[in-house]
């Protein structure tokens, strides 16, 4: 009998690892259990559907149910998972279509079940009328309800990545966005002193910001919202976007005695094997190693999610031959993350100052803002950089970037010295590109690099 | 008495070591001799000043002989270097607005003296009508004659970055302009796969292509340029730029008894200091070794030029201090270089195809076509890419793009791949940003890496 490798979600992790298993193991039998109509969308891209930029939901979708079956996998859509049972070998499902349970045996496991969006509900009215935008179905519900009735007005709860990329495809689209964070600053990945041209450039889209403001409640008439009420006031609102984040979607997890790590998240080794036999977890829902600080963090992107699939499919491909450990390992995350607003691009990668305080890193900064083109050149945009070093190696340790011009690329430069280990002496010095319409002969993060070498008393000062 | 440090050309290398040595050793007398009447200017933004995008020469200085006075440095422009006596510590020097000569002492020198356009002898009318645009006073002559009389045609002589640029340059402004090149691609830093993209974009652009041509002569009537004669045909032109490259201008240094390398540059240690002692040589006229062949190069860019200067400048303020070597080295380049034509962005670093063969490595190559955004936006755009690892160790060798889309800074990702030796299979695995409008979830780049580790049979295989 063929050996089953079953996998809860179908999104980029799982799909991912079933995919490779399918290819690579031709006589196992792979299955997937996914909740939702989709498998293998980009999360990523719900803003752009929602804001209009796309007609349908389904321009998100990399490889449908169909494609999956096609080449051969298993794929149950609209079917929930409601238990793991580790020792017998089995995940008992109900088919939320007749509302049937039953039970989908498994001799090798990927838990990728992602993450599921915060929604307080200690907020009267939230629960109620917050609409989520993590998965492609909220995203469908939530552009389905802008389509459906005349709405004027979206308060969007949130400013980090996700709250800003509504907000804005919202205003683009003729609706006007308030985006309410509690926090002074939006998003909380930068330090609060990079946020500054983020709020400029919002206001001057016409995005409301409502900053330092708790949300009190959501307030209705006759069933339909008509504000929020914060710290600060009451905000006019037909409809309530939530986007404060989300939380690894672990309680099946747990529930099934799998160990969680510091992070929240599922604990896995650097093959993603989690503490029982035989069973992985791989994206949200799945912990990683942050290479700079040694911590185990969860940090849920797609980036993450596919490589951990990957590295999933190739360890379950290999027990299943027999051939002992895959030879893929993960080696780890480095914390980069990239948006863009407008014609604005806000990047950042390792540490922010809060972070590298946090993790106990004697480190200096530099802080400054240069051109995104030659100075010379008309209209030469502005780039806001902060890059950190450590004291005694000068060891880059993050980098964050708000500007006109290329800064999400340039974030992968400093990405990758966070992820080898490069220092400020050795950045300086590397064969960067150069062109006046991409800046001074000096390229930016090499200006940083430069600073910190001085700051930190290093040597060669350039 | 004190040490009199002197630099011949005062342009990013002469002037950044003139600079330096200024600052850190404030009892030396600073000497810089230059024989134009600028100095420390943007050479790669003089075809944005000929084609009108800036109003003024000087707009490009970014440090004039008068900043450099009132830092306390002794700037004499317009001044030629016509000898150096090594022996007798003197430069023979002529002013040339005077005509008259003299003698400039020296303890130590530096050798900044750039290079030169070529401008061939054998082409019957070129040396009388050619004007190549290598530094600004050539640029001004270039643009004044553009702006004298009405000029409709202008022929480029020359496909590589300059010429290209200037092209681009002059249509925009209205001026029919054909590039000539007597290769079959434009662009020979580039494998002539990657060139189809380049050609059809100037073509559209309106600028004419006349490749795999010869330039016999150029002919003219009355004084006046009249056309230019190729193998291929008759091209009628008001104005011939020559952008067909440029030499070390080395004969001084060679007539002083300096050593020149196998590049044909001046051959300098990773201090850039030459044969004789005292003498260092800086920028467009030395030489570099380039970190994937070991070979020494001579690659003609503003940036090796400034980091050589601050390398030499370090160098001689340690030697004058009495501290010994100076603690910087030039660890030498991997042939980064990016431009933009239109909206496409260029960029190469490391080997191509041909120069990796020609250094008799053993590789593979990913060729492939990505889109800039993701795929689902609307105008995701389109990035052409190569890449290239060494078989077996599996390590990066080089990267050409070409595209809408962040092609330059992602080219600086591959420029430190290149750099730091790394290798395919742990390129695949860095965390690389990632949102809908700059890629997909693997960085094109990684796509790469992953081709490339199918490729070669490495693994892991992604």
């Amino acid at each position: 009998m063929s050996a089953r490798f079953l996998v809860i979600g179908g999104d980029a992790a799982g799909a991912t690892a079933a995919a490779h298993v399918n290819r690579a193991v031709p006589d196992a039998e792979v299955v997937i259990v996914e909740q939702q109509a989709y498998t293998s969308y980009s999360a990523c891209g719900i803003p752009f559907y929602v804001g209009g930029d796309l007609d349908h939901a389904t321009d998100l979708v990399a490889r449908s149910p169909q494609q999956h079956r096609a080449a051969g996998i298993v794929v149950h859509t609209q079917t929930r998972a409601d238990r793991i049972d580790v020792d017998r070998r089995v995940v008992h499902v109900t088919d939320l279509v007749t509302g049937r349970p039953r039970e989908e045996p498994f001799d090798l496991l990927c838990y990728a079940a992602g993450a599921h969006p915060r929604l307080p509900d200690d907020v009267p009215g939230l629960r109620d009328f917050g609409m989520p935008v993590q998965t492609l179905d909220e995203g469908e519900r939530l552009r389905a309800e802008l389509e459906r009735r005349p709405v004027e007005r979206v308060a969007v709860l949130g400013g980090g990545y996700i709250g800003i990329e509504v907000a804005e495809a919202l205003v683009r689209h003729g609706i006007h966005a308030t985006i309410i964070d509690r926090h002074d600053a939006l998003m909380q990945t930068l330090d609060p002193d990079m946020a500054g041209p983020l709020h400029e450039r919002l206001r001057d889209f016409g995005c409301d910001l409502r900053l330092g403001e708790q949300v009190l409640a959501v307030e209705s008439t006759d069933g339909r919202c008509q504000a929020v009420r914060t710290s600060g006031g009451r905000i006019a609102a037909d409809v309530v976007v939530v986007a404060i984040g989300s939380r690894p979607r672990t309680w099946l997890a747990e529930d099934a005695g799998l160990k969680l790590g510091p992070s929240g998240a599922v604990a896995t080794d650097e093959r993603l094997r989690t503490s029982a036999d035989g069973v992985w977890a791989a994206g949200d829902c799945a912990e990683s190693t942050h290479l700079l600080t040694g911590a185990k963090v969860n940090i849920q992107l797609g980036t993450h999610a596919n490589k951990h699939g990957k590295v999933v499919g190739i360890d379950v491909a290999a027990r299943l031959n027999g051939d002992g450990d895959g030879d893929a390992t993960f080696p780890g995350v480095v914390g980069t993350a990239v948006t863009k607003l407008c014609d604005l691009e806000v990047g950042r990668t390792g540490l922010s100052e809060r972070e590298a305080h946090a993790a106990g890193f004697d480190f200096a900064a530099a802080r400054f803002v240069g051109t995104a083109k030659s100075g010379y050149l008309p209209d030469p945009g502005e780039v806001h950089v902060k890059l950190l070093a450590e004291r005694g190696t000068g060891r880059v340790l993050g980098a964050q970037m708000v500007g006109t011009g290329n800064v999400a690329k340039r974030i992968d430069v400093a990405a990758t010295w966070c992820h080898l280990g490069v220092t400020v002496q050795d950045a300086q010095m590397l064969d960067l590109s150069y062109a006046p319409p991409f800046g001074g002969t000096w390229d930016l993060l090499q200006v940083g690099a430069r600073k910190l070498v001085r700051q930190l008393g290093l040597s060669p000062q350039l």
